[in-house]
């Protein structure tokens, strides 16, 4: 961030709930805010590929700020795919409708290693482009980065495409130790390039998404993929700007996952804020959780969960309201646009405490 | 049971383990221990579709008794899918290889419900008879019955498949909360009578499979399903056989779950079983948990993990060495039945003191 981001950003509700600091309101924002829920998505996308609109600066840029219009949300997220760096860097791979990205030579082997070189700031020179284009657009709204985890990459890297079961990934992780941890070290490189070009060019916060970390153990998160994810985020970790760590079904590892260096921990809709509290052993923020799927029932039941979010939230020392994963295609965008009007006026109105209050919780 | 059955039955392992009494080794079965990791299994299925061969009391038997004859399991689970009783009802479904059961008129209005009516004996006559040649052949070795909760079965129905996210199923739960209860009490109904006419036959435990329930927060699973499981559970308590209580990525709802009914609750991969006792208000022996994906890897990491598996377990009422989760259709029989001869001989030694012991947690 330059100086002069630095104060246009000064009031945002999202970065001040990011540093557990007073803020004005709950911020807002929903995981998959940008895509196929809204129908100027769906025409902006119409006869462009996934992949050909990641690296298409008018269409990244025309996409993110869709749902800033529409919602008035506290912060953008950059419109990416967790695969964008590794097509960077020349891997053989597409993302096919209805399935998600399919890789044409899964990595099995240690010489199926020599796809993955570093990131060179040219390979995605588009996206530095448009997180120029859209800082200057966004004007007192963050635009957060974003990039996969080392080891949901290796997942998709591995199995050759999306997999339920993880098979193959474990199997090499527990049978192939040294070829694991060299996958996951080129990956957190590849990854932390992706994400300094991102802050470099101005995104003033980022997510790193573990999307399938919920598929492991604890203890096996431990030891095959905390230290990637730390490599990551120790890499940003100078660049001051917040950063979120998130995955689906993590109930077991919101602990590991703070301790991998984040400044704010995402959490699925399965947890409580207050248990998910509870089970980090230091006061952290939280981001999070409404069940995406409540979205699609009568507003009183959305209201009502929504506000049963907010007081989860209250003693935590910070908490940026969000779904508990990423935004149902069949959503109807007005239901969010109230969850956004609904979560500023209640927390506005001093209903919630949210503020810098550093609680001791066991542990 | 018969009083024929039980005093040949007495010595079990299993038997003894799910009602918390000290046992002579740690009993082993593994959930989807018939199928299609099995060669002889891939041979008897040939030219068979799946719901035909469950209402052939021939192949169900020979495929119940597959994995007992191979592997020295400690039960048999009987050999059947999550729709058959609704199948025997009179649904329109069917099993399609590699997507799973397909509704031909999902649920989604209350005329829908008027496919549902209480299973009689006669709908479930194959069955039963396959029970009671299972019981004659399996001797000494108890025959573990099978159905599919209430929940898992009204996301098929109202989804019409099977689902990730489950939206329409949660749609409907949170929008017409009358009629997800009417649709969910009329399920246990089918649920219980299918699990009482396997008692009646001679099955001498349940297993009540909640495959879908970690989809859900315990707020929503407390309100939406639990007094329907609990009518289940409930509803066969009379019977005194053990019920086994399990769905995947279930860690927030295991409280819950024990609290509908359960004397035994069976523990996702996820969760650490000593961490799972932790979470469970009353002492209660537990099932599981290896990661079925270890199997898939070398054998001293297979080997580490079964031990650590066991070692959790020391504390436990009980415990029932399985799996986290089904064996996977990729797995060598060979590495399954190296891990219940593993259990078997180490659990014998004295390394695992499980017995009768009443511990008393912290909440």
């Amino acid at each position: 961030m330059t100086d002069t981001d630095a104060s246009r950003l000064a009031g945002s509700p999202f970065l001040l709930a990011c540093r557990g600091e007073p803020v004005p309101h709950t911020p807002v924002w929903f995981m998959r805010q940008a895509g196929r829920s809204l129908p100027e998505y769906r025409k902006v996308r119409e006869g462009t590929a996934m992949l050909d609109a990641c690296f298409r600066p008018d269409l990244v840029t025309e996409i993110t700020l869709q749902p800033v219009r529409r919602y008035g949300v506290d912060a953008a997220i950059l419109f990416s795919d967790i695969v964008v760096p590794l097509k960077a860097v020349g891997v053989d791979l597409d993302i096919t409708p209805g399935t998600g990205p399919v890789v044409a030579r899964p990595i099995r082997e240690v010489r199926d290693l020599a796809q993955l070189r570093p990131l060179e700031p040219d390979d995605v020179a588009a996206i530095a482009e448009a997180v120029k284009i859209l800082v200057a657009e966004l004007g007192h709204v963050p635009l957060i980065g974003f990039a996969g985890a080392p080891f949901t990459l290796a997942s998709y890297l591995i199995e050759g495409g999306p997999s339920r079961t993880h098979e193959r990934t474990k199997a090499l992780m527990y049978g192939a130790e040294p070829l694991w941890h060299d996958l996951l070290a080129r990956l957190a490189v590849i990854t932390t390039g992706f994400l300094r070009i991102q802050i470099e060019a101005g995104a003033s916060a980022v997510q790193l998404f573990d999307s399938w970390a919920g598929a492991l153990s604890e203890a096996d998160y431990r030891r095959y993929v905390l230290p990637h994810s730390r490599a990551v985020l120790g890499g940003i970790a100078d660049a001051g700007v917040p950063r979120i760590h998130f995955g689906v079904g993590t109930g077991e590892l919101l602990d590991a996952m703070a301790e991998a260096g984040a400044d704010v921990v995402g959490i699925d809709f399965r947890v409580r804020l207050d248990q998910a509290a509870r089970r980090i052993s230091r006061p952290i923020p939280l981001q999070g959780n409404l069940d995406p799927a409540v979205v699609l029932a009568p507003w009183p039941a959305v209201e009502a969960r929504t506000a049963d979010v907010l007081d989860q939230a209250v003693d935590l020392p910070g908490h940026v309201f969000n779904l508990g994963h990423g935004v149902l295609p069949e959503t109807d965008p007005d239901v969010l646009a109230r969850i956004v009007e609904y979560v500023h006026a209640t927390s506005t109105s001093g209903r919630s405490r949210v503020g810098n209050e550093q609680l001791t919780r066991p542990a």
